[in-house]
């Protein structure tokens, strides 16, 4: 399949690397790709560089936002919740219309420090932002409660966590679960309409305490029945 | 130990019956004794009315909010979200005291229907409220986060799930854990201050969509790592 993956953070480039790995043909969307392949700059926990990342994966190109979302049958925001709006603006409506849209952001604000709050909760979300943006966009919430290692590398705590989807569109939802499956994924939740996603959303807040809890974010939350 | 339970749905009867069993001296405290156990009514999933469950429970004694408190070595709030200010303030500050006061209630709002909202999230908590309200109170939020047959049988939904502690005084967290592994408790998850009751109180959301999509409520949380 040809899936844009929109970010070059470390969820954007794990993400890639795995649809990569698994045969997809991947294109990593950003701002401005020379701009990124420029830099020299790590991120606030130390992974090197964007092009170090890309040298070590010569089968994933990097384009413009715009130009990933336009070749692909799929598209997934790995952005910053707080720029994810404006991301896929840039990557255009007529871009994302009719695709799939795998949502995987968290609407953090870090405004008033760690821990962040959540800018939008409770009563909307940020993936129902993006289908209100992008009315023809197939969008489907999964994959945010959990950090990137975990999100292509499920059984890595030790034991299989649970994925929860959240969408509008069945079909939609089937074609991610099939792809979540292909990672590795094996409980995979069908929460509901895309509505559900304010659940899915609304556990960071406590995702972040046990981060603090246990010194690592390693670990997955496990819905057992 | 000498243990009030204030609330006489559901979560107060199952959590009382399982201490009552356990061995411990259990007073349920409730508005006005006399009308409750005068109550003919069923709740609102058809439960039998108090006075049947009191019945078959010959141990546990009945009294008003303050009567109840004033005895008690640790007090255990299992009243509805959106009255247990109220409520604790019947049973009054003096009985609160340097007391353990176990927080399981969520701050549901059902102004605008089902699924209900949070009427407080993000940035504070009903627990830390009550801390604020009841000082000298040493407040534990803990158990919130599962259905009440899940808080007294942990491993019935086929694996034990997490349960999370929160609050500012170790002394009352160590206390509640011991309380937690008596009642067959294995994976007691310390979130740390009480401000952290904000992430256990902001998983409902989702539990509340988890348990539309599996169709019923016996099912936990587990911090699979």
């Amino acid at each position: 399949m040809r899936i844009a993956v929109l970010g070059t953070g470390i969820v954007g480039r794990t993400l890639a690397g795995k649809l990569d790995e698994l045969g997809h043909d991947v294109v990593v969307g950003t701002r401005d790709p020379d701009k990124t392949m420029a830099s020299a700059d790590t991120d606030y926990v130390g992974n090197p560089p964007y092009s170090t990342w890309a040298g070590e994966h010569p089968g994933v190109r990097l384009a413009t936002f715009a130009d990933a979302a336009s070749a692909a049958d799929l598209v997934v925001n790995a952005t910053s919740g707080s720029v994810s709006l404006d991301v896929l603006t840039q990557a255009g409506e007529p871009n994302l219309s009719g695709k799939v849209v795998v949502d995987v952001s968290n609407p953090l604000d870090f405004a008033k420090g760690f821990p962040p709050t959540l800018f939008v909760k409770d009563d909307d979300s940020l993936a129902e932002q993006i289908q209100r943006a992008f009315p023809d966009a197939r969008v489907v919430k999964t994959l945010n409660t959990m950090t990137a290692a975990v999100m292509v590398a499920p059984a890595s705590p030790g034991e299989q966590g649970t994925v929860f989807v959240s969408g509008d569109d069945t079909g939609a939802k089937g074609e991610v679960a099939e792809l979540l499956h292909s990672m590795g994924h094996e409980d995979v939740v069908d929460l509901g309409d895309l509505t559900t996603a304010r659940g899915a959303e609304m556990i960071l807040p406590l995702w972040l305490r046990v981060m603090g809890s246990l010194g690592n974010p390693i670990f997955n939350f496990k819905v057992v029945r």
